[in-house]
């Protein structure tokens, strides 16, 4: 999918640089903090409301992170993603007053596909999935010489992702551990290298998107199926280099949720909290409340609600 | 509509004590920085997210204060509401272990409804308005001997609503402008009372529900029409002498909202923030984006989304 093999070397330091570029633009999202029992945890329980980041996802910090630092003298970027992501760009191009082309895979929900035309951004739909999508935004950057806004292996982009990370330090001084749904693993990544080893980060993945833990069982990233109810965001078939090193390195354990956990969890969050986010931005409150996420008795945990870009109501 | 005619006499510490007594239990409902330029305004915004409550609205606080003091020997509570308090009063009754039989006009929303039954209340749905659920919900407590728990009128329910303002002023301490949506006056009395004059608290109205605003006009309560896109949450025909007593000693002007107004504030809170309010929890905000709220230059003002029991999408 990418030819980067490598990984990015990234410190906190980035992510602060990151911060000053995007503070005063981006949201700072609240938190809300629930009693544990609500959920069947002893403990504490914070969700960080990322669904009411401007766009709809976090991938806002990333973008405009990426975007500000990319070389505009060709007036424009492109962007391939699952629909977050290039919505996220196309915000981000319309403030900084640049083009943005973005390539999005058919299963890109209609709220993604509208996010991007209202931001004046030109959606390039491909059949297929997020791989299909990456083999025509890396053939027209090529032809028309503008920069491609990577969505997960670029550092503008996850040291921008990074900036949750520090939000949270400052929301949630407490967290015990912070559990975040990983695609590609750019937000992963970047609260991870944010909060250093001080919190316990833990990528969590559907199992049937489930590219970092297959990387992890094989030693090196490799290509997976995907599919099921998060795959239009968390949908990349390989993680990211980057990602995987720093799970290796944390001996990070990868919880697995099912499709039916992320409904659940996506159905509780409207019911009980009226938060209505997409499947994909479920994926960490649902390896909590399936149990695939275990927590210390007591202890605090952040799941992040991390994207709202789907208004099927659940039932 | 109600025997009370004589304004209730509360102040600063009936919040506190109500605060003592529902703590542990209602949410802390989180607060979302938005630039004003995003609202055309200039100055700070702060929505307060108080649909994230329990019950999906601020009702719980009220409710949940009023029941835990209620006499609870005849076993249960009865309630009289468009349909949040009735759910409210549901979901206090069933932590505290009590029965609730709950009066609702025929226009409650199928998320209200289906809130009491969930909460194990017992719905009776009464033709009409709700004047029409009032008189029935009063014939059946003189029938069965149970505490009726007043949505607005009531020392209990006020006190509660005022811990919605005891939060603000920890979550927002440069608030010059606290502005909420006025029905009864529940909401509007016990912020103002928790606030004090510390801070100008704005009750605000739709056109079509405006019974604060004729009864400022008459110089005392009147009953008048109602109707329009807020009346399942702002529908009482008369104002409580609570809420027209500080109103009046405050010399407040009360906004005016149209349906119109209220649809677009809804809308973009869908669309900009991924918050889906109901109608009626979206007044305040309408008010400062139609200009019916003037507030000053470079201030800060806080608009409470009172309510999210509608989950019909906006277009
Ligand atoms: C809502 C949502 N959550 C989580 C992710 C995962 O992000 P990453 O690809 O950086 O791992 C995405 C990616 O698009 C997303 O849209
Ligand atoms: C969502 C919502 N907002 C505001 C109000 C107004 O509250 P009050 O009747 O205390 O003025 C209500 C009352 O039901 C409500 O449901």
């Amino acid at each position: 999918m990418t030819d980067t093999v490598h990984p990015l070397t990234l410190d906190r330091t980035d992510v602060e640089a990151a911060r000053a570029r995007i503070h005063d633009i981006v949201r700072r999202t609240p938190t809300l903090e629930l009693h544990g029992a609500e959920l069947g945890v002893t403990g504490r329980v914070v969700l960080k409301l990322e669904l009411l980041q401007h766009t709809g996802s976090f991938k806002a910090r990333g973008a405009l992170n990426s975007v500000l630092q990319a070389d505009a003298s060709s007036g424009g970027v492109a962007a391939v993603s699952g629909g977050n992501h290039a919505a996220a760009v196309a915000w981000a191009a319309e403030r900084a007053g640049i083009d943005a082309d973005v390539f999005v895979p058919a299963t890109a929900t209609p709220e993604k596909l509208e996010r991007i035309g209202g931001y004046g951004g030109r959606a390039h739909v491909v059949d297929g999935g997020v791989p299909d999508a990456f083999a025509a935004g890396l053939a027209w950057t090529a032809e028309h010489g503008v920069p491609l806004i990577h969505p997960f292996e670029q550092e503008g982009t996850i040291s921008g992702q990074g900036t949750l990370g520090l939000e949270l330090e400052e929301q949630v001084p407490d967290a015990h551990t912070v559990a975040v749904a990983c695609g590609g693993g750019g937000l992963y990544s970047g609260v991870r290298t944010a909060l250093g080893s001080h919190v316990r980060v833990v990528p969590v993945e559907p199992e049937r998107c489930a590219d970092l833990h297959a990387a992890l069982a094989a030693g090196h990233p490799v290509p997976v199926e995907v599919g099921g109810v998060g795959a239009d965001s968390l949908g990349p078939s390989e993680i990211g280099a980057t990602a995987f090193d720093l799970a290796r390195a944390d001996v990070v354990d990868v919880p697995l949720v099912s499709d039916d956990d992320i409904l659940a969890a996506r159905r509780w969050l409207w019911q009980r909290c009226r938060v209505l986010a997409e499947p994909g931005g479920c994926v960490a409150l649902a390896a909590l409340m399936s149990g695939a996420l275990t927590v210390e008795p007591g202890s605090t945990v952040v799941t992040v609600v991390s994207g709202g870009n789907n208004a099927t109501l659940p039932r």
